[in-house]
């Protein structure tokens, strides 16, 4: 249902366990960024009535999500503060195809690829943390990770067919395994 | 309270008079671009957290208006396009300092400024338009427009001091009437 091809690697649970904090502080950025991103598609496909309802409760919900995360920061008196970014989203920006309707396409399609992962993700550490706010955190969060992504593929087909779109999102999320299997020595959400 | 040092002309509204279709559906861009720019001042001042709150409910409300004009643009059989921009934005955010914290400020006050104009043009189209439903829904808008503008320049105050703010705004506001007293040929919400 996540169109994911591998899964994540104890290597990134070891991240976690010794760097909580920052993949905390890493966390409350992806919300921002894919608030950010969600805006972005909102403006450039604006004419799309179907494309801007929904970018506009994503758009609501990883706003919520971001101040959730800094709440939580807050209680833990850990300061948020800019991170040096992970190179995971740069990386995968770098497949989108520049002409219409692919770069729609892609666009869409990674965004959605980047909430499969988190979604992911987010259900390895709800299982992993041993720490009970945290667990019901993550817990919280995956469902809506899911609901973007396949809202996010139900939106690639409004500019190609949906064979078409298919087989990208083969491609595309081929291509994701690869780089998340890469990882990064920064911690991160998605390193 | 607006801090604006001109009033609209009488030219404008001929505009508006000739040309209410592209009006509106440019109306439907400033509610975007204004999302846009919250959602840009978000990113820039992260960690900033009164900042992104704030940024957070005029994100909210300014997608919330965007989905209202185009919903009586759709009641009016008017279809939504593209449009071709005015030149007001990006002579506006011509002014903005470079540097921090002038960048900052300067962006929240031009941000407050565009809130300003669109506050007083929403209340002369409230009292000028004979239509029912249109001297309804203008109503119903410049107060959060004006609520959108305090909010801007209380936040510049974060960056400097009130009366450094208050003697930039002053500046701005000035620049600011010039450029609208130039006007634009394209029938906009701000030409």
């Amino acid at each position: 249902m996540l169109h994911l091809q591998s899964e994540s690697q104890v290597r990134w649970l070891r991240q976690v366990d010794e760097h909580l904090p920052e993949i905390l502080i890493d966390h409350a950025h992806c919300e921002h960024k894919a608030a950010a991103t969600a805006m972005s598609l909102f403006g450039a496909y604006v004419d799309c009535r179907e494309l801007t309802r929904e970018m506009t409760v994503i758009i609501q919900e990883e706003l919520e999500h971001f101040h959730m995360v800094l709440d939580l920061l807050e209680r833990r008196e850990i300061p948020f503060r800019k991170l040096r970014p992970g190179d995971y989203g740069r990386r995968l920006n770098q497949l989108v195809r520049p002409h219409e309707p692919y770069r729609a396409v892609d666009r869409l399609l990674i965004a959605g690829l980047i909430e499969a992962r988190s979604c992911e993700r987010f259900k390895l550490l709800r299982d992993h943390v041993q720490d009970a706010e945290l667990k019901e955190f993550y817990g919280s969060l995956f469902e809506s990770e899911a609901r973007h992504h396949t809202t996010y593929v139900r939106l690639a087909r409004l500019f190609q067919d949906a064979e078409e779109v298919r087989l990208r999102l083969d491609e595309l999320s081929a291509q994701e395994a690869e780089i998340i299997a890469i990882g990064n020595p920064l911690p991160r959400m998605h390193s």
